[in-house]
């Protein structure tokens, strides 16, 4: 697609649009022939050091691109790059390389493998598994009936994934426009599972926008639980069932989440932090401790707080 | 079924018992031949108005019907109407015609597609879909790997699903015996699904007792998210991971549902209303605007109050 | 496996090493050539009874077992079986005799029925159902597109399973390290279901460690349910959307959990009882009533709190 095109579809002006743009990408990112965007001042200071061709902004910030990148100037920066975005999305599958099957492999006769995938040795796909173009599965991996790997995905060694769960669906993203209409930000990132990941039934990983939503090694997580685009969960974190996390959240190592619990999204969670059943996270959590209650609080002032409500009722 | 057979499985009593009757509806749109209820008696005014050949009521309400509507008179027409619904239950599968398939359609071996339902061009049918009797799927669609959609459903142009949702799952209804046992109440409705609606992985749609679940134009749904039965989201509204919306409510247009946000049944909420992560709804709300908490306040009330209960901890 | 080997694993030590054990179980429901363990001193009058041949548990316990069984000492018990209990687990499929299907099943082409199962008259298992090893199925059962019963399960007879339901996975089950890392404890039990259950769709329900999670008859749970391991729900139970109940829980009969309500684990709620929507209940309820909030309290005290709360955000 070239710059005239882009500029042509998101309503820009721009300078030598005969340049041939093949994806989009973050500032920190992106490389030559890729296209990139600033929608939030907090990335600014990527701009100067973007290696993308283009990158789409507001009028007032092209100046401090460096020289060689070309500025399309849009006063709704993150709107025009979902408009585009529908354009570089991935289709479902375009690889003619057969899938690459390990030793001892076990396919269910319905399980359905995408061209450019690989099996490592003695994995399980069980019944009606989907695992998508390129996408990586290690050794010793079980899937159980029903699991769905969307494109690009990477599953470690060892990993099992119990029976509906579904990794690397789209992140839920989507600019609006004046009128409430919302415009989807079609999805280029994938999810990573390190090794020794155990996964529940029925559970959702999102894909991330771009990059990775990762989930590290050791991780253990229940039924029915959501973790949003871009996340990142530590090693041996634990999430149990009905809990989950919004998009670009980070849990450090250690992290505990009861049933339930929940945080917002661009959140930090330190290690070794235990999150009650209910719990409800607003705000970054600096350091490990035991925290409960919505909004959060220390666990013991959270039972402290019962207790005061306790006396309230009865007086 | 003839209202002798009817009058004999409910226990009623009733004169001119050999009219056959081919189906169960609402006193509103019932029609000729078919059989209705009054369960609950803000629905009495309708009595007046029914079309229906047949009414199960209290016999007291008996002399509100029109002339030429016959009265079966029950004193647990809820209980009685499930009884019912069974033998007018819709079977699995009762086509003859072939799916009608577009243009440009995309189905994955594993797929399957009942008979009398419609394909629209260009739409993409993944490995695992099910694709229900009578089913109307229009242009450019995605169903991602495993999706179900239960027989009679509609869904437009531009709609996407991810992965393991399910579309048109009975409703969540029974009748109540004295003794506390169950009496499921078949349901007779599906789930219309408008254009450029997206919708995420593992969510669940359930059908309408009666008519239709209604998701309007330009909807966007999370992953794990819950819809009643009979409900109906206003168009462009949006639904945050393991949101839930129960039985018979309404959604004004532009609404935002946080996650874990939820909203008891049969209630209206009015548009370009936003509720906050976790809100619980439990009236209707008249007046657009941000609310959360549960029960639910204001936002601004809620973050007021916070702070007393922060204040009151440290007391 | 025989004694010796164990003890190698565990790093425990212990005499007559060269007997063969061939499953492991509790200590109240283990038998001649099963071996045992006591990690939670409450079970300890257990010990004196037990039918194990061998019993893991802490060296200051040992001379509580009956003569003729077997000590394995080990400081951390639940660790050491959760190391061991990958060796016992259960394959996926062991079972030479191909299943046994009764008369008018209806089995759409991509269902997949593992050797060893028993399928009752008149059900129906829709696509991309997946029935484990020695699953048996009662008569009249429907199972909607892409239900996964695992292994050993046992369904009754005029159960419903909405589509996307997951019965069986693993419950949520691991030992902690002392430098954090989690080892999974194998689940060798399985579900129950009983006659005239329902469950919805995307619900998950998790078998039991040991022996059975148990859904008693005519229980009827609703969509994106969760319940955990070694549960029992009691007989006409109702569980709401999103609800959820932690593992070893006992519901009893008749109990209501509304919409998002919660239980956490080891618990046992009274019959008859009523919990409103978002209740989260974390001690036992000894009787029956109607009961909301979280922490949990009477209903009517909770509606009276949240009127005091009213009237402390107008002060």
């Amino acid at each position: 697609m070239t710059l005239y095109d882009i500029a042509l579809l998101i309503g820009a002006e721009c300078s030598n649009t005969d340049i041939d743009i093949v994806s989009m990408n973050t500032l920190k990112e992106a490389k030559r022939g890729e296209i990139s965007f600033l929608s939030d001042s907090k990335y600014e200071k990527e701009l100067a050091l973007t290696q993308a061709s283009a990158v789409i902004l507001p009028a007032s910030k092209a100046p401090l691109l460096p020289d060689g990148v070309i500025a399309l100037s849009s006063e709704e920066p993150y709107l025009s790059v979902a408009k585009l975005s529908r354009y570089f999305a991935k289709p479902i599958n375009d690889e003619q390389t057969p899938p690459a099957i390990g030793s001892n492999v076990v396919i269910y006769p319905t399980a359905h493998i995408e061209n450019g995938s690989v099996i490592g040795n003695n994995t399980t796909l069980m019944s009606g598994v989907y695992i998508g173009t390129n996408v990586k599965i290690g050794s010793n991996v079980t899937l159980y009936p029903n699991v769905v790997i969307y494109r690009d995905c990477i599953i470690g060694d060892n990993v099992i994934i119990h029976a509906g769960s579904v990794i690397g669906s789209d992140g839920f993203g989507y600019a609006h426009t004046k009128t409430g209409e919302h415009v989807k930000l079609y999805q280029n990132g994938n999810v990573i599972i390190e090794d020794d990941v155990e996964i529940g039934a029925n559970t959702t990983v999102d894909c991330a926008v771009f990059g990775s939503t990762h989930i590290k090694r050791g991780v253990k997580i229940d039924n029915l639980v959501q973790i949003g685009h871009n996340c990142i969960i530590g090693e041996y974190s634990i999430m149990v069932s009905q809990s989950g996390v919004a998009g670009s959240t980070t849990l450090g190592r250690n992290v505990v989440m009861g049933g339930q619990s929940a945080t917002a999204g661009h959140l930090t969670v330190a290690p070794f932090t235990t999150l009650a059943a209910r719990a409800g996270v607003t705000k970054s959590i600096n350091k490990g401790g035991v925290y409960g209650g919505f909004p959060l609080m220390e666990h013991k002032m959270w039972l402290k707080l019962q207790a005061k409500i306790a006396k309230m009722i009865q007086s």
